[in-house]
Formats: C-alpha cells, sequence, structure tokens
C-alpha cells in the first residue's frame, strides 16, 4: 500500500531516516563510552526498543508502570523508570516487573524511597534507585548537592534497594551548540559537585545519568555523565528542529493529513488538530511544519481542525489536497495515534500499534 | 470500591451531576421546542449517548466516521457527521452506516457535496446534507448567505443527497450572559437572512442547526434556530466556568491526581500533564482547576507532570497527597484515558471505556 491509500489523518514513519537517526546516536554513545537507555515514550512500540536494544542500548527508559508493562515484550534487561512510583497497587505491580527483569527507579523524596523499600520487602525483590538532581528545569530532583547527598543517606539504609546513582534531565535547554554551552558547563559543575559529596560520604554512584535530544550530541561536555536517555531522538520533530539539533530532512515523523475546507479566504482547513498532533506548543510560532511548502503557518487548532494561514505562500491548496505535516512535539502526537505506518520510498512497509499509549497508570 | 483507592492519574465522573446536567439541557430544550443533536465527541461513550437519546435528544452528532462506527452501539434513530468525509475508503464506511441508520453531513464545499452524493449512488443509500455556514468563528462554513444559497443550489442538483438545511457553530462567542447577545444578535441577523434566500430560491431549510455548550442557555436568541449541537454540557469543564455557563460544582468531571515530588519549595508535581488534561489552554491562567483548595495555580505541565504554584496557597502539600483537578477542556481529557470511573458519594459505580477515543479517521 502507498501512502497516498491511507486513510487521513495518519501518522507516517519514514524509516530511512530513523533507522539513520538511530544509528547517529548509538554511534556517539560508543565513540564516547557513554551508556544509553532510550526513553520509549517518545514511540511507546516494544518492536522499536528491541531495535534499539540490539543497537547497543543497555537497558530502556518508561515513564509509567503501565508503559514498562507494555515495554517488556521487548526483553529488556534493564528497565529504568523515570518517574517516582506511589501507591501500593502500582508498586506490586512493579514488584512484579522486577521478578523478570532489573528494575531502577528514579525519586527526588524518601516517602517514594521508602515506598519503594516496602514494596520491595513484601515482594521479595530488588529496586535499583536513582537519586534526582534539579538542574535548572525546575521540575522534580532535590535542589542542591546537600539535598541530594541526603537522600542518598536515606536510601542507602533502606532495604532491599540498591542505590545505583543519580539522575537528571535538562529539559530547561532549548538550544543546542553554542548557546547551550554555558547551561551545559553549569550543569557540569553542579554534577561535579554531587559527586564529590557523594563520594566523600561513601556513597559514591555507578551512574550517572542525564541527555535529552536537543543536548544529545554535546553530552561530552559533561564529563562525569556516564548514560544518557534520549527519547525524541528516534524521530525527532519541530521542537528538536527549533532547538538546532536537527534539520527538517532529519524528521521520521509526521502527519498526513487531507484539506477539508477552503472555503475562507487565506486560510487552508486539514483534518488533524489537537486530536491528531496534540496542543502543544513550540518555541517557534504555529503547531507543526508543513513538509510540501514554505510560507503556510499553522496558525490554530481545535480537536479535529487544523488552520493553516496560506496567505504568504504561492501555491494553490485545494479541498482534497494532502499535506505532510510535522509536529512540534512528536510524542504527544505518538499518544494519540492508535497505530503508526512505517513507510519506505512511499511504500509501506509496516504497521506499529502504538502499544503503550494511553497507559497512564 | 471508592475513589480514594484508584490509581492516578483517572478521570472521574460524579454521576448527580452529570444526570442534573443532562436534564437541564433536555428540558430547556423542550421548553423551547428546539431538537437537541448533542455531540458526543464530549464523552466518546456510547451508553451516554443512550441517556442522552433516552431524555429526548432526536439524534446524536460525531466528527468522524471512526466516532460514527462506535456510536452505532447506542442505536441512534439519526446520526449527524459535523465534518466533511472526504476520500473513497471513508465513504465505503460511513455507506455502511446509511444502510443501518439516517445518516446526516455538514460540509461547506461542493468537493465534499459531489463525493459524498457519488459515494450515496455506488452504495445506494442517502445521505442528509447541512450546509454550513461561517458564524463569525472564521474556521469552516461559507462566508455569506450569497455563498451559502450557491452551495444549496448545486447540492440540491446532486442525486441521493437530501437538503436538510443550514448549520453553524459559534464557537467563538468565549463568554456568556450579556456579554454573548450583541454577538448572538448578529448571528441571528446572519441566519435570518441565510434562510430568507434560501427560501426564495426555493430550498428552504427543514434544519437550523447551532449552539455551543457556553450559549446553550441562550439559544432562544437566535429564534430561527431550531436544533442545538452541544457536547460539554454533559460534564463542563473549565473552559465553561471561564465562559460564565457554569460554575464548579457544575463541573461533573475532573482528574484524580497525587502529588509525586515537592522538591521545589512552593511547588508540587502532580502525576498529570498533558497526557492526562491534554495541552489545551483557556481563557483563564493555567491548565486546570484545583477543587479542595484556593491560591493554586496549576502553572505548568509536561507529558506526565503537572505543576502546581502553591505559593499562595496556604495549605500544605504533601508527597501522597491526592487533588480533583477540573481539566481546561473535558473533550480533549476525554481522548487520552481509556476508562473512566463514574460515582456516586465517592463510591464507584461504573467503568466505561472510553470506545470513541482515538478514532481519527
Amino acid at each position: 500500500m502507498h501512502l497516498d491509500e491511507l486513510e487521513t489523518p495518519a501518522l507516517a514513519i519514514d524509516l530511512d531516516i530513523m533507522d539513520r537517526n538511530l544509528h547517529r546516536a548509538a554511534a556517539y554513545a560508543h565513540d564516547h563510552n557513554l551508556r544509553i537507555r532510550p526513553h520509549t515514550k517518545t514511540h511507546k512500540i516494544p518492536e522499536l526498543a528491541v531495535r534499539q536494544l540490539s543497537l547497543g542500548a543497555a537497558g530502556i527508559t518508561v515513564a509509567k508502570v503501565g508503559e514498562a508493562e507494555v515495554m517488556m515484550k521487548a526483553s529488556p534487561r534493564d528497565l529504568l523508570v523515570f518517574y517516582p512510583v506511589l501507591g501500593e497497587s502500582k508498586l506490586r505491580r512493579l514488584s512484579k516487573l522486577a521478578h523478570r527483569t532489573r528494575v531502577t527507579v528514579a525519586l527526588d523524596n524518601l516517602v517514594a524511597a521508602a515506598g519503594l523499600s516496602e514494596a520491595a520487602v513484601g515482594n521479595q525483590v530488588e529496586f535499583g534507585v536513582l537519586a534526582e538532581l534539579d538542574v535548572g528545569m525546575g521540575r522534580a530532583g532535590t535542589q542542591s548537592p546537600e539535598e541530594l547527598a541526603a537522600l542518598v543517606r536515606d536510601i542507602v539504609r533502606l532495604p532491599n534497594l540498591r542505590f545505583d546513582g543519580i539522575a537528571f534531565y535538562p529539559g530547561h535547554i532549548q538550544k543546542c551548540g553554542k548557546e547551550a554551552e554555558s547551561a551545559m558547563s553549569r550543569i557540569s559543575a553542579l554534577v561535579d559537585a554531587s559527586v564529590e559529596r557523594l563520594h566523600a560520604q561513601g556513597t559514591a554512584p555507578a551512574i550517572v545519568s542525564g541527555g535529552s535530544t536537543p543536548t544529545l550530541y554535546q553530552s561530552h561536555l559533561i564529563p562525569m555523565m556516564n548514560e544518557l536517555r534520549p527519547g525524541t531522538y528516534i524521530f525527532n520533530d519541530r521542537n528538536t528542529m527549533a532547538s538546532g539539533a536537527c534539520g527538517i530532512s532529519d524528521c521520521a515523523a509526521f502527519v498526513l493529513t487531507t484539506i477539508v475546507s477552503t472555503a475562507r479566504p487565506g486560510q487552508a482547513l486539514i483534518d488533524g488538530g489537537s486530536k491528531t498532533f496534540s496542543s502543544d506548543r513550540s518555541t517557534l510560532p504555529g503547531f507543526g511544519e508543513v513538509m510540501e511548502t514554505t510560507g503556510v503557518l499553522f496558525s490554530n487548532m481545535n480537536e479535529e481542525h487544523g488552520y493553516l494561514d496560506t496567505r504568504a505562500s504561492d501555491r494553490s491548496f485545494s479541498v482534497g489536497d494532502r499535506l505532510r505535516i510535522v509536529p512540534n512535539h512528536i510524542c504527544a502526537a505518538m499518544n494519540l495515534h492508535e497505530r503508526v505506518y512505517g513507510f519506505r520510498g512511499g511504500e509501506v512497509e509496516c504497521v506499529w500499534e502504538v502499544e503503550g499509549r494511553g497507559k497512564l497508570q
């Protein structure tokens, strides 16, 4: 089946570009002696986790127990839940997985650590723990090397927990290259101070885990970091483009859409909106990048309608025309699709169910 | 099972409030002699469509063929697809449904009408058509009574189409009450002019279909309108609150969340973000309304993290605390949940699969 025969809107994946993206990251990690545990929340497809593992990934990362359960199909020998797991029921589910593979949880507080330990004892398993440090994003994570060290002192006292190391997420760095260097240098200093303090108290971290897609190929600027957890790099998206870390020819995933109305002059409506792309914004204006033509702004959206402002374009737009659009945020878009279509040269080669979509708990 | 036992994040529905919302709209429609074809894209649950039909709805509205297929479980005697249906494959699926119930499609262009007619002839069915008029939202719809009349002249010449009337969506009216009156008066004048022109050319519309949730209880201000298609009214949401059309005690649906980190002073992180609520904005600041307490701003979100700015609150927030949060846009939130939990008095009474979620085509 050719892409042109798919009902729209549909999420399509250029397998050649995806393979190139995967190989490039694997080669970088290998060259710099970095472990890679890719965050599979981007694709949510076990078969793609298998590809990442076969290219040398040390394990995989997920955000939720529900995602972890789905990703067990990829038989990861190592599974990191980069999210605190709270509540008896979820911890019971996670314990079941720990009977089958090595499970690590990232967390930033003692309540989460104590709950994890209690579940581990009760279910006769061991969990690895990464203690999270906030390196400037202002989301989760202990707020200083001192707080981090105090948390780690508590963690190592808790039964059935294995202190594996520390983790951070530099999600606040939205530009790569020269512009990222000073932020990465600040992170490196903070990480050095944290490792030093942990070493001094006899709890040296084996793993120092970080990394995001925009900063992926600058990871060596944080010398103490020995593990990467990029997610988006497998496909890239408009946010990656906005960061300067890729061009549109590196974007493997797009939404195939159809124009459904041109009733309003200077506007073409497409059959994809927030239910198809997500309503995630970007640092660039608009909700996606039209691949076929320049001068079109994806200016607004409702659930089922995308508004293309075509006034600055010299091409004509007719009802029934198809357009390929790179989403701002591919992870959020993937979560909205039941299945996606992998293709080479326009021919659909595989259809993948997005098995990890909607796994909220 | 009590709500407190549910794993979070979970979307819960207060059935008493939902029933009150449904009865209020049904009574208003009855009192004003208005047909009601509720837009089921809000809930996406066949059993709730059954409730709407049992309360007097003349039929139901959907946005996509995939939603229509799901909603056939509710055995609607009348089904409106408020979206142009393009492409042979989708039209074939729609034709199948037209063998089982009365199907109408809203559209604003001849390409869509001609395709619909061709499919109707080929599949030996009849489709009703509503011609769409833009009443100020600037999305879909013919741009004037003249353009509308010209489209209708084309529609009535096409075989196997039944011209049922006209339709509009006043989605640009985001405030109800006094503030909406002048906008509704402009719409009413435009509708009057359209009906007059259609009448003059011998194509008088049987149905004049409009209505949104914010303007629902002011529908009588557009006297020619004889059908309503509200969606959100069944639950209401923060956008409905922002419009002035309801208070928080009228919001039937909320997301039950758990605080997962308080590491950063003045901030509590909850386990729901854009994958749970959608990243839809509101005219109010923030991404949702915390029900338990005032002074908390849901200031930011990532996929799995909601950031609550707690600096203006005098209550304390601890890891493990549960909070109920009304989403900005309940339709978008429903689409993200595999199932939702109906409760009365805190006890879960039913679990509904959101069967229409993710139906993009």
